[in-house]
């Protein structure tokens, strides 16, 4: 996530610090770390993960908010139920359905089938144009620190419509496949939760969470079939950062970027 | 990474912090982020990144070393030049030459593709072995810390073969198939690192840097080719965690895991 | 659907009728197709189509009741709220969420993407098991008959669980590939109808219409893949029909069928 | 078939009632659901389905040209042998080639894989221009009908050529595939044929018509590949129909179809 | 061809020498490479190629025989009209159906084309088991001049039957689906010579031609396909040379030959 | 090799010899042959092998420049070492890194592994431009020796960039993939070059060149998927050659082709 803003390290204007609990997000974990953060008196903080009702997540936003930051949350499904609580506390967010829950059993899940489960799931959020919505957002963040403007902090249960409106696609059947996509693992997300905390015969949850991860499997290749077709037009669209912050817009592979005039 | 050694977020006897200094590693980035970490007291770290000989992480290791905590470095094939380095240090290392650097031209790399090369590499480095290996390590580096053993550091240059032999890999051409493509992303890290330090030519160096990604991505597929073969077979290999961070082991989908008992 | 309880048209123990009214559902039309096979005096009649809520497919059933023939519903996912009405009839019924609607939009729907569609949705209900359900159920109605017992209509709501049980699927990622293929084609019924109900901007539900059948299509797909790894296993079961309606197995292609003595 | 002219239901200058007797094609079930379709008084019939040759679809064919009633005869390869019939009775026919005899062995074929034939042999039918062929040539009949005008019937030989330049088929190396899988198809008429018919060895013919199923599964992702190819060119080409029969054509996804004058 | 029977150069029982006359086949192309190749004194002779009607290649059998060299002739379906011929003159003979002529149309095929052609057609005759027959036969004939025994030359019209029975592959659906490969390569025989000899129109042709090559593309997919699903399986029988020409057997990858004595 | 300057044999302008040694190189085989080359008195030589570093084609070379025939040698990346003796004896060469040594372990290779292997490196070669490249150059000599003008043969260390430049390929992305096409060969090149001449372990070398040969299948499939980028662009550029030795050009698929004036 913090690569997104900064994708060749060469952007002059902006400074990340990430801090993270690791896969916990226990009361103790949430609080260490968001005091950490705290310390380091940023502009604004975005604050990643799923779990959003549990206590530690909780009172990391009560920390934050409480010492001022201007705060982003950026979470998942089950985060809809909170938006009256982000909404009162001022807190941003980004509320993204198709960032499926994982299929956490024991008998399916090691290092290695999340790291898959994760490594697909990104594809999809950056082929159907997720990452480019929440990036084009954060831009403006940075950029309204910098003309010491007033925060606004973006409140948006993203839809696949917006998603894939911003996304890097040009083709309309890429488009169609996209959302399918979008679609896919947005339906892995309920699979999972069932294989999670609704069922309890083993081999039941067990063959649940595997369809669950096959899905989002599925979902990732045809995502990426998206991709294919509009490389097949020379058309897909990029939009890389400049030192300064400003965007570039670009369609052919063989084209300098233009420059896009940074909104303010 | 950090999921890696508690991939259901239930594991008792470990916690984890993490702090990144984002995209960048200049020398104010990495002072900020690894005295936080030092300030955290941690009974080992893990240092991940590229660029170990530039001055930033060289810092960083400096700093980590003077405070005497055991460090363990995680870098592309250009810390190769440094072992001497490291060893002198006492600091621990993890050298993966498939871990390519991205193709990072402003004509071609903007937010999405970066993930997208992100994407295809953490597939790469999950299915060949290499993050199970690096998972292998790090867990036995906890059982020494909570048995008050001495910390051996690992010090490895990882190569395909020891890799594959701890992935989750069964069939003979799936581990051909893995073995291929491990060595395509090597070569994407040749024409990524020919295309943003040697050629000029701003076309020239764009179509290499695309045809770097065009290789990650065939080297993804490949991977995923290789582990489709053991679901044919019902083979996957499993290694999941158990709370007090024994490792189980289990290869049929429908079946429970048996736990190893931990070596010490 | 005739051709299941028949597939070789060598079954000397059930002659079929089949009377339809194209593609419309109107009162007009359901009525004399109704009369139609109420004057041909069949021993149960299954009743095939989507809108089981309107007029037309209503009043065939009234009829067919009125008739005192057993009737036996098989219909999608919107049937379920006629649950009760089914019930208190003594209707059977097979209701199937999978068996999405068509995205019958003018701007999409051609005679050629209806069939393609079809083709797809066909594949899935095949390979996922639904038609072996019901294949399995109507040869009991049929083995009633002959045997003069008391006919007893199913009253099914279909699972993907009960589907893939019956299925010809042996491997457990097949299953749970089959299983991820079912969400996504009963996830196209709910993208389709918001395409053809909801939305009313054209090119807005063009494109939603035109990502269902991606999704449909994506479906048969993911079935395929599934089937597939049955036939590299030489695992397919497969289920023929005897002459006088006993059904064998075999699970090698290069093997005999054993016939399985029929349940009565 | 029923639904070619219709697609939307939306119909209103046509209705259609359709009659079948399931697998079998005997003389008795013949005789039954020819007579039911005469009592309806039809303005033209439509008589679809192999062995056109056997005594049952000829003692259909007799009623329905005693009847007085315009008939049309959609029939497979073995039909060629009786065009002089065809013609001396009157009757019209589309000759389908490619449209292959299932492998009908007991050994093999269940419910199941007779569903997946049919469902791999309309996707090469619909994509290769077959089912536009026919579509336009039933548009003509109603058309007819709706002026009074005597009914033309067509007399087609269906060649691959006459099908593609029909079909939605733009790019001409998707219209080369295209006729490829109609190749394909028309090959697997062959083998199946050859098992069913001519090789009485067991192990043999399950192998032989194997082979023939998998030529069709292979025809009909050829025929796929070709309509993906058009996808990606934003050039798949659309005929839809309007409620008073007439048809629109369009060839971008997101564009209205216009309404081609009908030809009278 | 020179490769399939000394696959390693190592084998110290037999040498080649190779004369051929590029693409032509005119008489006076033939004359000169079979009065070289005599001039060697071969023990036999393998004459390869198409068109042995023609003149130039039914010369050189004309040479071939007068010298009193035994001749084996590997051609493709249009010689079969030969095999009296070849039997009165005691010349042996392979005659591959599936070996199929090339679109050689100037509209289509450039140099790169017919290597792609040559490609997949190499890929079919290796998987599908033709080249393993004449690998067979050829070691015999080998077999019998190093034992001073009376030459057998083999006459054989090969099938896919033939072939298959000693190809690589174990699994059935394998097998059927290199059956089907060569039905499609033999089938694009059929178009090639069509679009080559008998249609006459340029746009019909190059479409014609082109779909010819689609058609072997298809077989070389198929029949790359099978031989996946025998790695799949680890049951990829392979049958290396020794280097006093015996052959080894194995199947399983990692696993070493053993010797089969050779038949005498 | 040989077809590729006269690809539909309808040149009158060059006649083409070719004899050769089957797999083996040995001393003896190498003389033979190339006296039985210089005896046919040709206007040049193209000597195609690997190992040119052996006595044998070191030989061969020796008596070709003794005779005073212009020499043209076509070679893998071990020639490079060459270079300096191919250019003191005024040799032109070709050498071609991607043309990978093939696996040439017992375990490993028969003669159907040979032969899938050759398909694949000929399709990698075909699709990159490096047969192009050569094509063109031959053609050169050619039309030199027609003109009666002095032979400039080429000596040329192939580099992607050249290839491609030369090849069909006309979209950027497609000419990224086959560049990356090229890469994969070459490393195969690297890897059975290890399983064949340095692992000594036999499950180790075995398991080295099976990836070897997956790299070339993959490269090849990588080669193909850009040939099927610029067909659904329908701008895959053909150069066929006339019966004068006159080039044409052209890119759609139905069109003529122009001739090329002819370089003199």
């Amino acid at each position: 996530m913090e690569f997104l803003i900064d994708e060749r390290a060469d952007r002059e204007d902006v400074d990340v610090i990430v801090c993270g609990s690791g896969a916990k997000l226990g009361l103790k974990q949430c609080e260490t770390v968001t005091k950490l953060m705290i310390s380091q008196n940023p502009q604004f903080v975005i604050l990643i993960g799923p779990a959003q009702q549990a206590p530690g997540p909780k009172l990391a936003r009560k920390l934050l908010v409480e010492a001022g930051i201007p705060t982003l949350v950026i979470s998942d499904g089950p985060a809809r139920k909170l938006r009256k609580d982000f909404e009162t506390g001022s807190v941003g967010y980004f509320i993204i359905d198709a960032d499926a829950m994982i299929g956490a059993r024991r008998e399916f899940l090691d290092p290695i089938e999340m790291i898959l489960f994760n490594s697909d799931m990104l594809k999809v959020l950056a082929i159907t144009g997720v990452l480019q919505l929440i990036t084009n957002e954060i831009d403006q963040l940075i950029q309204a620190v910098k003309e010491d403007a007033p925060l606004k902090l973006p409140q948006i249960l993203v839809t696949k419509e917006q998603a894939i409106e911003v996304s890097s696609l040009s083709n309309p059947y890429a488009k169609a496949k996209a959302m399918a996509a979008y679609e896919i693992a947005k339906r892995a997300a309920t699979i999972n939760s069932q294989g999670c905390f609704r069922v309890t015969e083993w081999q039941h949850y067990t063959a649940l969470v595997a369809s669950g991860h096959e899905l989002v499997r599925d979902a990732a290749r045809m995502a990426d079939e998206a991709r294919e077709i509009d490389k097949a037009g020379d058309q897909v669209k990029r939009s890389p950062h400049y030192p300064k912050g400003v965007v570039g817009k670009k369609v052919r592979l063989i084209e300098k970027p233009r420059k896009v005039k940074q909104e303010t």
